[in-house]
């Protein structure tokens, strides 16, 4: 395995693989890795010829206040599960390469990019999308890996991938959980135990908000009013957003009706986490 | 000589070509060729192994009331032209096929294009910046070749390279200047006789600004009068801007020193034609 934090020497060896004709798998990630990843970890070591996660904290997707500085590195572990799961490549640039001080060139999405996260987190997209046409550019990969954890995230990286032609083929792999079906996320770090317990209340939520609408509850501020109860029962949280939307454009829903996704960002204590279901409602 | 529209095809070419190890030069144009773009063609041809040449009018860098519509096209006697220099591929995409209805991803240049003509076209450098990435995501170009003549987009076009991590070798050729000095355009066919004749003035202009800098001017706002006096002579001109910039970063000077940019846009009754000359200046 190597790792590099070279963009020219990564394009190097990248570029013998491509004239060899392998297939490249490519699974972006900001590090601290856990079974999500490593899904998708897999997935690509299945699916490709040559392996390759990035990871880097990426500067321009976190708002003012956000945690960009407080959010957990650990590239020792990371590398050693890597190493494991028989990746080929780790590249973990530095930030003066990736933005050098004369960076002024940035990919914005604007339609699908107008809700949820992209709402309450400003700029946060456009942070995204710019790091991923570079690394799309460095990389150059056949494949690419993301979860539907970030189902906003992963319907922008699909249209930007289209919209850009950029030859690559996107997977978007299940939400990995843990045993009480908190979704695994880097930031699930930052929470005590009591504030761990009281997590559980998203995935009550969304539970809740699924059976409502399976039961055959058609009115959108129903099933949302009866998840923020939920929600709100615990102390230690805010709620950023509940909102259910049409799966495929985020558009808003007049009627609960076809391909359909219950999204939600809740902030325990301090600690944003973000989760969703998505359904087919005949 | 292939021509195509198709961006799959194209792809399917250009891989063919990429894995036999072939340096690929492109040179993105929106038609109706003259000798400025076959200048830059040449080149290509004598630095590259594939030459492949993009034929698009890109609607998305017009602003509203330019003259995208009447932008003349001819892609019949550009093939021709085009078949005669030996290039070997022409795109020519479908406004549709580059703008589906879901287009939603743009690519913007936040600081060059804050002056000149991204000041008085505003979203023309966006429009430029998006199309260029998509043609650099189909074509895959080790080389690419811009003209002089667009300044400033050439400075925003070597960042976008930059920023974006693209591993393309970006050339800059000169303005290529009809008998008479004037830049060669495109747009130059709007002009009827008398016009033309007025349009002198631009390259006049443009020449008194350089003499007086040369002669020892160092006060923008004295080069910068006098040159609009030139122009305001002839009834048929409307100036959009004269400037006179830093010709590395395109900011204002308040002394005329260093590598320095003379740079105008100019109406011939509705036809915006643009020029400039870069100097540098003990």
């Amino acid at each position: 395995m190597i790792i590099t934090n070279n963009v020219k020497k990564t394009k190097r060896i990248l570029n013998v693989q491509k004239l060899d004709n392998k297939v490249i798998g490519f699974v972006p990630t900001m590090g601290l890795l856990h079974e999500g990843h490593l899904s998708l970890v897999r997935q690509a070591k299945a699916k490709s010829d040559f392996v390759v996660i990035s990871i880097f904290v990426n500067p321009i997707q976190f708002g003012r206040g956000e945690d960009y500085g407080s959010y957990p590195r650990d590239i020792k572990a990371d590398s050693k599960l890597l190493m494991e799961e028989g990746v080929d490549l780790i590249f973990c640039p530095n930030q003066k390469d990736m933005y050098p001080s004369d960076f002024s060139v940035f990919v914005d999405e604007t339609e699908l990019s107008q809700s949820l996260c992209g709402k309450s987190r400003p700029g946060h997209f456009r942070g995204v999308c710019t790091v991923l046409v570079k690394l799309f550019n460095v990389i150059v990969p056949d494949k690419v890996y993301f979860g539907q954890k970030d189902y906003q995230q992963a319907l922008i990286v699909k249209r930007l991938i289209n919209n850009l032609n950029y030859d690559i083929k996107m997977y978007v792999l299940p939400t990995i959980r843990e045993n009480d079906k908190l979704a695994m996320s880097t930031r699930n770090n930052y929470l005590n135990d009591n504030e761990r317990k009281d997590s559980r209340c998203i995935y009550e939520a969304l539970s809740l908000g699924k059976e409502l609408i399976k039961q055959g509850e058609t009115r959108v501020f129903v099933v949302v009013d009866k998840m923020k109860n939920v929600i709100m029962k615990k102390r230690s949280t805010k709620i950023a957003y509940i909102e259910i939307l049409d799966a495929v454009n985020l558009k808003s829903l007049k009627k609960i009706k076809g391909k359909i996704l219950i999204a939600l960002a809740v902030y325990i204590n301090g600690t944003r986490l973000i989760d969703n279901i998505a359904i087919s409602v005949k």
